[in-house]
């Protein structure tokens, strides 16, 4: 770092201090609070990093590349959230670990609204190419009562890495829902849970290669567990094993929610007797949902009013 | 701010130091200092403003809205970073003040390569409405010698406040360059400069309408002096007494920059003995170079790699 004289302190000092100032006139304190906050640490970033003119440019071509292949399908902003940290994060500081409720991880961007409803014992793979794999486990809530009714929302990628949304047509594979039965247990068949790359063909997928990192994902299944008077979880599983658990590329791993995986059992009768020709899996994992009233920004903010 | 236990503390500070130690394999140090310093930024500002769930996501929404309107004639992200001081930050980071040069300001979006060469005393106006307006100075180095043959680049928005880019049709019109003369003097017609508002029907319009910011800029020419020795200047000239100078939503002004416009000079003779009918106004600017091999980090760094 080279020695910065204090005049140009004070110039690029004043600098900031001038547009922290031009937001004073912002109706909605909580805007003013994110709009001076994201100033000062921009700023930081390009004061410390000294960034050169031509890294500017760079950075702001680059954003622009991200905005170019982001549509319907294609969600390159959540996705550099991802390798950032950054949507980890923000669901870290608004998911406080309290009692033993289960550890919520990144939401992704392949859920999908009006997933089927497969019932208990249902199989949520609508043909996915996989190994079947059995899931089962008990919600209930921080107080130990078993949560009856609760819905519990499913969805992963195939054995081919892929979402259905990702598919070439419409078909709906891999996802589906149903409800905790009266003591809060829930089973489905799904398909064995297997690493796979997020989308690394555009300027994400370059950033990671520029950093050396690598854009897998530990193998994982989504959980969305939604029950009146508990907080909303939204969370994964992770099979225990797996070589990406230490790498995973957006971070989402947490040591609570990797679980055995019974693998290899072909032949073992199944949990529901159903006829299984070649290998299978079973994974069980119970869910400790918290209590609803527990500090939660994200009930108490109103809308920042950009989109106005 | 609400008090954060320790253990949560722990949980958001060991996520940084994984994203960080994640870019431990970059093999140039230099993107490997950016994307480190800009992950810590990134997630102070997450941390300290205990962004919630909801504003995450309006954020990759604001984004993805800055990426669907920016195309080859509009760059919103360039927008964004002018008015969140960013770009005129990397201008006063990259433009150390020294000696008695003049100071640098942002370059803005609406330059062309192959503007039209008007000459000494020529006039860039091209048709472009808006009240004559005569302006010359000198080009000389820091050293006090004339700067012969610079070129001097001139651009600016005509009396309606439109660039000629924002025209609906391909004139060129307010740009052109010419040569500084042996004694590096430059003169030129153009039109007297007026305030005008950056493009404000996008999300960074939305973002100065939610923090109650005027989109006004204060009325100026753009001027990029170039000769061989010296570093490339890139600046504003900005007429005294516009009511925008203390609050340029782009944050581009400098005290220094700031020039007297002698006005109304309707039936005094021009300078060059044109005949003009009307008012006309004056400005004199002389511009001070610096000279080459000044600290500069744009010439020091390899590009980052992430176009590959």
């Amino acid at each position: 770092m080279p020695e910065i004289p204090p005049e140009q302190e004070a110039r690029e000092s004043e600098l900031v201090e001038r547009v922290v100032a031009s937001f004073a006139g912002t109706p909605e304190p909580r805007t003013r609070e994110l709009v001076e906050s994201l100033t000062r640490h921009l700023h930081a970033f390009l004061r410390e990093t000294r960034l050169t003119e031509a890294e500017w440019r760079e950075a702001i071509g680059f954003l622009t590349a991200v905005g170019e292949i982001t549509d319907e399908r294609r969600q390159e902003f959540i996705l550099l959230s991802d390798v950032l940290g950054a949507s980890m994060q923000t669901i870290t500081i608004n998911n406080e670990a309290h009692a033993n409720a289960t550890e919520a991880t990144v939401f992704g961007p392949f859920f999908v609204e009006g997933s089927p409803h497969v019932g208990l014992g249902g199989d949520i793979s609508g043909g996915a190419p996989g190994e079947p794999c059995w899931v089962e486990g008990r919600v209930s809530d921080t107080s130990g009562a078993p949560v009856a009714g609760a819905l519990v929302e499913v969805w992963e990628a195939d054995s081919d890495g892929r979402y259905d949304v990702q598919y070439d047509d419409d078909r709906v594979a891999a996802r589906g829902h149903l409800h905790t039965d009266a003591d809060g247990r829930y089973r489905f068949w799904a398909v064995t849970p297997t690493p796979y790359p997020i989308p690394d063909d555009g300027p994400v997928g370059r950033l990671l290669r520029a950093t050396g990192r690598s854009p897998m994902r530990a193998a994982h299944l989504h959980l969305m567990v939604v029950a009146d008077g508990c907080r909303t979880l939204v969370t994964h599983v992770f099979p225990r094993g797996d070589a990406h658990l230490d790498a995973d590329s957006v971070f989402g791993v947490r040591d609570s929610l990797v679980v055995d995986v019974e693998h290899d059992l072909p032949g073992t009768e199944t949990p529901d007797g159903r006829e299984v020709v070649g290998p299978w899996s079973r994974i069980t994992f119970d869910v400790v949902l918290a209590l609803e009233g527990r500090p939660s920004g994200e009930t108490q903010q109103p809308e920042l009013g950009l989109d106005q």
